[in-house]
């Protein structure tokens, strides 16, 4: 099968990886009604198809946060992504670096936030409040010292959504990694993934926070970690700590509400990721999309407003520019892609979004993503 | 197969019960599109997502009726669980007790409202006004001797709303209950409820009627008693005779109309259940989360208003108390956990609505049940 | 299988069928979306519930056209039902008699109005108007001699919409009977309808009409003789015509707008139907429960309103009364239950209607059918 | 299987032809929402049925551009055609005269514009802009001399839509034709078609540009001619080029906006095509039929509006003319129907399109199509 689409990788993932990893990664909280809600509420806003517009010349170039980006899209954060490909963190910088957009390490990588920086780009760094302030003040310190440019600080995860996929194919809850395979049968049953991943790929552990978690390192139970040391009591004034041990840019990401957007602005943060955590936290939140343009109207004047959550193609990248998003980031298209085919086809698939969003914007007369509005729509 | 979710315990009691058993739980009236409704108006409602806010403290307990809940949910009365467990009351009773939220005990259960009680915790007592008077008033005494808190007493079931499943499963006009087994060989495809109920759940009539009931104690065909002894002529004046016969709270269950409401208000009730028996009765009208709004609006201020309905996880249960309701029961929810492990998964699954309730309540900011209001709603 | 539903008796028609015919009956025109609309309508109409008020008394009698009908409900015009139980009409009448209720006889019925008439009871009977206006004259003094008590001219078929499904299965262009039960081994695979209807249900030709068909008298290219015959340049004038040769009660079948219904008071008509024969015709219009709320609040003072199309229960005959129906036709549902089972199957029909009936009258606290109005309903 | 619809030839040609050319016509771009936007959004509007009108007289003759047309249909441009069909266009060419109305050939058909006017019409005439303007010229001069009375001018396409369905198959980036059907044993599942259109129906080549296309003249691989030779810098300035070379009607296909056709007007266009090339360019744009209106009260006065996308029938053109349009064009049915069975399946498809047409004028009581309007339609 070549993949022409990111539903496309998505299969190919389904079939190469371990049950528990596929479903960890495509399945959403509870009943899956955000989830459904991201990617349906995008594809039901309606592009305008304008005609007879000299396109020979295309900017997809945005600059942000000091950064410039070759097109307005980045690799979210997404946990454990070594599991899904050997080095998986490693693999999606060097694709996202090719493709000249940044690539933001998940605290709870299999790679370490150094092990990552060693593929030449620092990523950008993603970090949940600790209940371990002084762990947490190190791991800022080794960051700001590779030189990550920019602080993600998620917000929306101060105690983890049931995710029921992950009760039934055994993956909450589950042993050792080698159990879990030898149980399965999913060493044998998925060969590949068990030459590349789990042979090839280890340390399996979670790279950037091995010092802290205690758990026997097993990377599958990282929940019951996050469980016991993420801290429900974190305000915004938690934020001004923060930002005494990092002095670059702070992106907060989760920020679904026009009032924690305004707290965000308030609270300094150079950005708002508009994110329900790709449906996967409080199930039942309106999609991103739909939350987007009210927080775009009422902050987008006074910090850098990005999205995530259900954007599958490069015209789901031009709607959400449409209604505000400076960039947006993609969270299982990278993942499927590097379960499909690692490094290759995470530049593949940044390839696909990158002419899909050049279609899409000819077709809506769209010269320069920096000047993508409403106008674009037809609503 | 573990269970993460309501629907989890439904697919385990799909597979241990009896068909017929099953069917009758899981199924509505007519073309079953209230049962729908119920469901999927809950599932439309969207949560607020709000975040950075200081979650330490969490409050699910509500004062109700002079009893404390420690949360706010309760099982609703269901009939005959004695078939779908073994003296399925008991474990019910049990299972509630052991989770702080009461229990309501059906007319029809097999269990008597004696056989309840010494649980330990005597039930709350769901009653139907029954033509025969003298019998309503001893089962009062009864109940009320026992020490039963609350009467439900419940007025959407004038006359039995057709469900067609039953007809289809051979529940409606079944004979002995022997003869249904053998002729199914239910008892053989279904040992495990076999063993559990039919050997050793006896005696399987309806408990609290038995005295009353004359069509040969068969449970299967109490529709047809029901049929023949309830009452069709009730108006509200009729409360009058119930209250003089019961000096404890009565909450009336089945309305769903603001004017009904009202006359329950008028006629001195202590609390109404916003419901339409789960899509069992009049198919074809609102939801119970459709109707809720309109009615605590009404007389929320005047006695306590419960819904039922659709409500399968924390997060439905957030959404009703987001709009007006001061506690929910689940029916099926609870019939589904009976049928697939007892007490307790039972238990189980009141554990699921209780972590669900806390995920729901961290991720919209709201710290207490008792002050949840529209405000947690993205309308 | 027992039937416990008009869904139920189609399962039983289609096993027990000819494919051709359980097509014919089953399905519509062009893409069915006008007969997908006929049921979803219904089905989306809320009634409501109410509860405590005294439901001793029930009262569904209606009076209309000088006839007393024990309920609003009655059998539609359906063509060749001899095709699909032995003298099909004849059955159908008696049933009809026996539950109290109008059955109207098609004029492309197997039976003619003779034979229907000599069941003791004659038939309100439909009429097309044909080309062929001294034969129409003779077919009304027949209809009218043997005492029809109405006349129910049909305008929604001045040409036949076409049925693909009729296409499909052959029914459109077929032979003779024999040849097609011989090709599809139909004879053979419903050995049940063989005998009672190919070989002791003849003959098989149009009844009333036979002495104009001219085709071969073949019954299943009746579709052709219709399209030579029926005239398309019929006006309201020629209801005049009509109304010379038949002095009883006219109702006009398939009006579906209010300029219409209104030129149907100006021309004289008794009642309308307010149909789209039952989706058949031209696919695409909006469902009979749709137009008729406009009809009845122009017309409704003027002449009786009658609506078909989707019903296929005593909730949905509460539900078009609701919106101003005077009573409802039923053609499917009889037309499934005389090939699922002949006579006793309709009376079995009529008899569920009768009892949804009353649990939707019971349960929105509607005591007489007479009084049913938009109140009953959740708007 | 006889055909009793588009639907039906569609299923037909799926079993007739190879998987890539049956994917080719059949899809739409990404997730080919516009394409079924186009059908769906048909499907919903609602005729308004009017009965009792003398419809003796039915005129379906429409007068556009010089020419009369028997129905208010024509053939869009399909490219490729010759693959589906042995010398597919000169058949679609002739069904089409057969039936009084206009077949247009595609810039990328198989036969040129020379063969196609052999058959005795010549063909309106589509065009894109290529970046060779010496070529285009000629190409303009060639069918001018040939007699074609209408130049389309397609502008939905200054680069094209990635169609995954074609990566997929294995279409998009396929080596030669035999190739494809070695390695696919395309050629022996699919006899007829082999013997058809691979034996008998060469050349395989693009008629009218084989002397441009550079790239081995394999006819799969005109894609990336396309994108090679297309050109996106085209504005509406360049209209002024094409009229000069052009001194007959042109007519701008791909118009979804009101703006776009204003500026049609401006540049001098004779007549637009409302279209998203059916759903196979910018998916997420609004269907045709909802652009239409709003085009059609801008523009309709100073130019023809025809529209094309997702009419499927009959009914579907006569909603399309009551919208607005003079006339439809329909792509994909003729498509499967030569896919199908060739001249005589185009020819029985645009039979019932007369015959659908028919109806629905008849059921809403339109004598002529030139008066059709939104009276016509149930809003
Ligand atoms: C498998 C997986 C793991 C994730 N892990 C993290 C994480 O560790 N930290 C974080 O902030 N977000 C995490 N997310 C959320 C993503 O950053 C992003 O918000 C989401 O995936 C966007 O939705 P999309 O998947 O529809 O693109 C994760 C998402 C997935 C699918
Ligand atoms: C199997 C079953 C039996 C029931 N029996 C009774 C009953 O005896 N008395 C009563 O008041 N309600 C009865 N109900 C209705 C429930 O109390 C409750 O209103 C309903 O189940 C709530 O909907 P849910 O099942 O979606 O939670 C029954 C419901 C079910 C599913
Ligand atoms: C098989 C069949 C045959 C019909 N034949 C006639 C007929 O001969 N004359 C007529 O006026 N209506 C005819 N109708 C239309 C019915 O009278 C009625 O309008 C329609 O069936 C109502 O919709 P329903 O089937 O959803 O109840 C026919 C309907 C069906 C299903
Ligand atoms: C297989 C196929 C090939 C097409 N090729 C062309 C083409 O070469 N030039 C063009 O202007 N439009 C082309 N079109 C678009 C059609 O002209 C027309 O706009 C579209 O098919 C209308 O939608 P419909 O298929 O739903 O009727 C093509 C469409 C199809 C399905």
């Amino acid at each position: 099968m070549r993949a022409a689409s990111v539903s496309d990788f998505r299969e190919l993932a389904r079939r190469r990886l371990p049950k528990i990893f596929f479903e960890y990664i495509d399945g959403g909280s509870y009943a899956e009604v955000t989830l459904k809600r991201n990617v349906e509420d995008l594809e039901a806003i309606a592009l305008r198809q304008r005609v007879m517009k000299d396109m020979t010349e295309l900017s997809m170039t945005v600059e942000t946060l000091g950064q410039t980006l070759a097109m307005p899209v980045g690799l979210a954060p997404v946990g454990m992504a070594g599991m899904y490909g050997r080095r998986g963190e490693t693999q999606a910088a060097r694709a996202a670096a090719a493709a000249g957009v940044p690539f933001c390490l998940s605290t709870v990588g299999v790679c370490s936030v150094e092990e990552v920086a060693r593929t030449g780009t620092p990523p950008w760094f993603q970090l949940y409040m600790l209940k371990d302030r002084g762990y947490m003040r190190e791991l800022l310190a080794r960051a700001h010292e590779l030189g990550s440019p920019v602080l993600v600080f998620t917000v929306d995860l101060p105690i983890p959504g049931a995710r029921y996929r992950d009760v039934r194919s055994g993956f909450t809850g589950a042993g050792k990694l080698e159990a879990v395979l030898n149980q399965a049968w999913d060493g044998i049953t998925h060969p590949a993934w068990t030459w590349d991943v789990f042979v090839h790929g280890r340390p399996h552990t979670l790279g950037s926070v091995a010092g802290a978690v205690q758990e026997g390192r097993r990377v599958t139970d990282f929940l019951v970690w996050i469980a016991r040391n993420f801290d429900r009591s974190v305000t915004w004034k938690d934020l001004d700590w923060v930002r005494e041990n990092w002095d670059r840019p702070i992106v907060v990401k989760g920020v679904l509400d026009v009032e924690d957007a305004r707290d965000a602005v308030r609270a300094g943060a150079q950005g708002v990721v508009v994110s329900n955590h790709g449906g996967r936290q409080l199930d039942g939140v309106k999609s991103s999309i739909a939350s987007l343009p009210r927080i775009a109207d009422a902050v987008g004047g006074e910090l850098e407003v990005f999205m995530d959550g259900g954007v599958r193609s490069g015209l789901d990248v031009l709607k959400a520019l449409a209604l505000g998003a400076k960039a947006c980031f993609v969270g299982r298209p990278w993942a499927y892609a590097l379960g499909a085919g690692g490094e290759a086809a995470i530049g593949k698939m940044l390839g696909l979004m990158r002419s899909e969003l050049a279609v899409a914007m000819i077709l809506t007369g769209c010269n320069d993503v920096r000047r993508a509005g409403r106008e674009l729509l037809d609503i």
